[in-house]
């Protein structure tokens, strides 16, 4: 079998003292920068890279060309109809125990359950863990939960929040790029208790092109989407429920979210406007965000008055974050950037891997 | 005197029949499509175009190529210390009776009174007379006002809303490129009474370099923008004033302003949160728009649900709008999408020019 | 049947006096220009526009939002197996007599026999048609003429070379986006006998995305292409032959062509590398193109050192050309910008069709 | 005096173990990119960075927003009015001993004889050393040389073809960006005798814009390059004489050189046409690479056939090399991708720092 063979060919412990990884899901742009962090993390290495069976056999440089030179290993096509049992068996025969999945939802449905019991830990870097509510599936993802059972037992991998509780977790949800530039941005007013829930938080977000993967859609040409700025997945976009959920916050009602794709190729930002609670200001603002992130490496605080840009943080796993505090009125805005594919997809998966593993938290990440 | 001759060659009705037009500001990028509008205007021609002293003699070909073999006359220098009654003086012995503006606002405010004395009808495309208060000024514009007197007469110009005063105005102030699209989505509920007053109305927009002008700054450098989203010019833009002054609303309190740029060179998308009034809903929305446009040619009704993107009105004088209602929550979003340079500068101000001089509205405009 | 209502609704005079016109791949970038072209057109009117089975009854303005206000007609489903003879009958009992196939190679070769027994003149603006000898169909497209008998009969539109002939063609090949801008910039010279033909001619150029159609591939996604240069397409594009052919030169020896694609969504640009013959220099270049382009209203000459860039010329019908001369070495570089979509493609073909119905030339399009 | 407190702080062995490098130029997009590596480099560190005298004590992150988290030392302005002298002095006080020049040409003349007399090892980036022959910067520069007695002396830093002379070199002129694609893909052919002289060797490039550097220029816009292509610096630009010169071919005559502008903001594509020698073909170019490369870690060969993209190394050091060859008639193309700010400038420069000092050629630098 050849995934059984570029699985077990090397034990965990390879001459490099690298600990093995097998990645689900290697050809599209999240695969792709998981591939590319491993490819120079000095703990981890990339041991099998599984994609479509169309794929197998095929290096993932000719299928990422930007990985020649510094990734060379063939992809092993996955039998989705029979064949994740026995390319997970052949993974733990090899000795591995972690995995990290850049797969659709249904196929991490899938493939969670089998590694788990297999003794793997995982890293999920799609949707079909992020909610803890089972019922919570049908009205966002459009379906039933087949493994609700799992939901409980997930840590949700926000970082900067959740890193305490990775260090145990066999199951990460990875968060959604939305959730993960919204939350960073949120989470320290709302926990300080210094928003005003009696007015919607309003967050409006701008994404790269690369946030929807690698589909081949119409839509997603280059002509489609070159000089264009547009608003889409309204009116109730699944990572409404995400941002919901962490904030507590009522999704439609004390919180709104408002996507949008620009011309870019990677980077994401957040704009949120908000309702301060009474009596709170810009130095309480600014508490709270120093707070938060006193011992963040990847949250730069940029402080009160200096606006975030995406290209700042582009090809980094660092989040920026800026605000403005009218005095007069009460409102603050707090925006947030990051590069999707890596804070908000790849890059996070490997520091939720660094937190889960012991290793330091900014092991192999670009800051 | 250069511009004499440039100016005073012909008389008002040229061979051709169309009007001859001024226009201050022509090396600039509304410049530029207002000259490329003209160029192909049945009713109005371009007669003088007026740029920076030493800009004298060049053809406007060679600062705009895009309008070579179009728009073939020359840039006449402006002196502006001191040139600018004879500029006017020399306009006015040519025949002419018409200016367009597309100069800053100090430049507008110096010449608008000029050529108001002269006896000229004038559209100015800077923020120098859109708020009606000159005390207004200090705050949002950071100058006093140098020309109060003409604030009470001025018309301002979004034409679907001020159509009916343009026929008899002698100075339009168009509207600003953000103001614009956010009064074209906003004002229809804002007059129907359907937009609850104790939420605030927050508005986010994304707009195209070109919103800059053609200012020669390091932070307008290709390289600055591209592959970069990015807010700026907070926490209190100036169109914020207009948007609140035309809707009645509080700015930084009622309404919110949160503008963006984007790496586009033409385009600009509102997207707005709103709280509908008690027992409104989606028809009522609807019906609000449907009322409001049945008359608009620019105005492109996308109905419920149905969102536009910049590029769907790239090069047209159109404002594209959809929106999203909410039942259960009472909450509705308006997405508005228009071409800066056009809609949101040049197109209306030739449509503002229409109106005034009782042509067809769409005269000359591309839809 | 569907397509006989749509076609044969109206007759040829319409109410507004405007010929109808069937088009036919109306779905793809070329078909959508085509459409908005013949929507402003004072002449011909879009009458029947045909796309996939699965598009029939779709607006053509869901299709392409740019349209939206402008052209509002519904697709019409075309089934490619056993159909055409029925649409093409249905059209022609409607009265039409005038086509535009923006269809692929395959489809066109299956239309144009029946349109043409119809009694329809048509452009075609695939390959399926622009190379004379059927025997160079396999080697340069592929697959083996189906109907070898029209291409003596075919003319080839190149409006500025062969806008004689096309008075009385019945079918006109509309030449590939390439080939337009190389020859345009390369005919002069040639014709003058000014090319020294002992040393290779060398056509560099780049394109936009929208060259490739609007082809749901992998490598046209936004992410694939968004910042990135590449060459493509060789050793030997197709269009080679066409740009050899009209030369008379040698494909691969005597003339080279290098294709490349550029994160644009519209443009072309040629850049031509050539050794003049002995004893000819600036002065008879320069001769050669104004002699040639004395009467092209599309050809915007800059001159010697003045050099042509894409977004000159985006949403227009001409064609930018520059050039350097050496005269120390003999040397001569042409330049030569198109917006590849208009006169890279609709464009040239509705001045086609004004040229063979004897039209102005220019009628209809943006200059 | 403040850049002696800044260049003077720390000794050149830094509590790090990294060695001390000055940096004039520090505000430039080379500047920063040297800046960037510098930050992670495992031997060296960035000690002093110069800039303008208007940036004194101005952040390198606040100029360069991206370095915010990874270098936050503070900018040193230079008075270049009579200032060099006390830099130079203090920068040699404060133990360091290699500085690299992001300047233009003047200030590199200038700076260079200065940092030399004081001991110090330097990589110019800029043109002022690139060419061996005093008497050919009038032409080529448009100035006569400042310091023609340091040309003899200055090797010329093409990592690949130079490093066996860096190791003792005092002054490394840093190839232009142009010459580092095109020499790398030329190089192999030329010196294996593989290319017939007496046919031109065609070389067409396309830039980013970064390539012009940061300059405030109105041609540098962000709206006048986004989806724009144009060729620029015609008839000979500077790296023409320097693709002449190491290659040993005649400019203008036996070599041509066609620079373009793109709308990326960086990357660097070459495509080169030529005519091989009598008898040599697709074995002789493929042997001839291999041979050249064998042991070159930044070059990726990528074989006959296989064509490079810019973003295919954007972020990396490398260059990606594919070629053609037409048996039939004699013709090769090479095709060659570079990062124009790593390879093409700041990268190469560490590269090059490395060989000059005995470190892993690769050290610091991303594949």
């Amino acid at each position: 079998m050849r995934h059984r063979m570029a699985a077990g060919s090397e034990s965990v412990s390879t001459p490099h003292g690298r600990r093995g990884v097998a990645l689900f899901g290697a050809t599209g742009y999240a695969g792709r920068e998981v591939a590319r962090l491993l490819g120079a993390h000095p703990a981890f290495r990339l041991q099998a890279a599984f994609g479509g069976k169309e794929r197998d056999g095929v290096p993932l440089s000719a299928i990422h060309p930007s990985l020649r030179g510094s990734v060379d290993m063939a992809c092993v096509g996955l039998d989705t109809n029979g064949g994740l049992d026995g390319a997970v068996r052949a993974l733990a025969e090899g000795g591995l125990d972690v995995a990290l999945l850049a797969t659709p939802e249904a196929l991490s449905l899938a493939l969670a359950p089998r590694l788990l019991d297999a003794g793997f830990r995982v890293v999920d870097l799609s949707g079909a863990f992020r909610l803890a509510r089972s019922s919570d599936y049908p009205e966002w993802y459009g379906f039933e939960h087949g493994a609700p059972g799992l939901l409980g037992g997930a840590a949700y991998g926000l970082s900067e929040w959740s890193g305490g509780t990775l260090g145990t977790a066999r199951l990460v949800a990875n968060p959604g790029c939305y959730p993960t530039a919204a939350l960073l941005a949120l989470l320290p007013l709302r926990r300080a208790g210094l928003i005003d829930p009696t007015e919607a938080v309003v967050v409006h977000a701008v994404s790269a092109a690369s946030g929807a993967g690698r589909k081949v859609r119409e839509d997603l040409l280059f002509c489609e989407i070159e000089g264009s700025v547009r608003p889409y997945g309204l009116p109730r976009h699944r990572h409404l429920a995400e941002i919901a959920a962490q904030t507590g916050l009522v999704p439609g009602a004390e919180v709104l979210f408002f996507p949008h794709l620009a011309p870019i190729d990677r980077g994401l930002l957040c704009s949120i406007a908000l309702r301060l609670r009474q009596g709170a200001g810009a130095s309480a603002v600014a508490a709270a965000f120093e707070k938060a992130y006193a011992a963040a490496p990847f949250v730069r605080l940029l402080g009160e008055g200096s606006l975030p840009a995406t290209a700042d943080v582009r090809g980094t796993n660092a989040c920026a974050i800026g605000w403005t505090c009218d005095a007069a009125t009460g409102r603050a805005a707090v925006f947030s950037a990051i590069d999707n594919l890596l804070k908000g997809a790849a890059g996070q998966a490997l520091q939720n891997l660094n937190l889960m593993t012991g290793r330091p938290e900014t092991e192999g990440l670009p800051r």
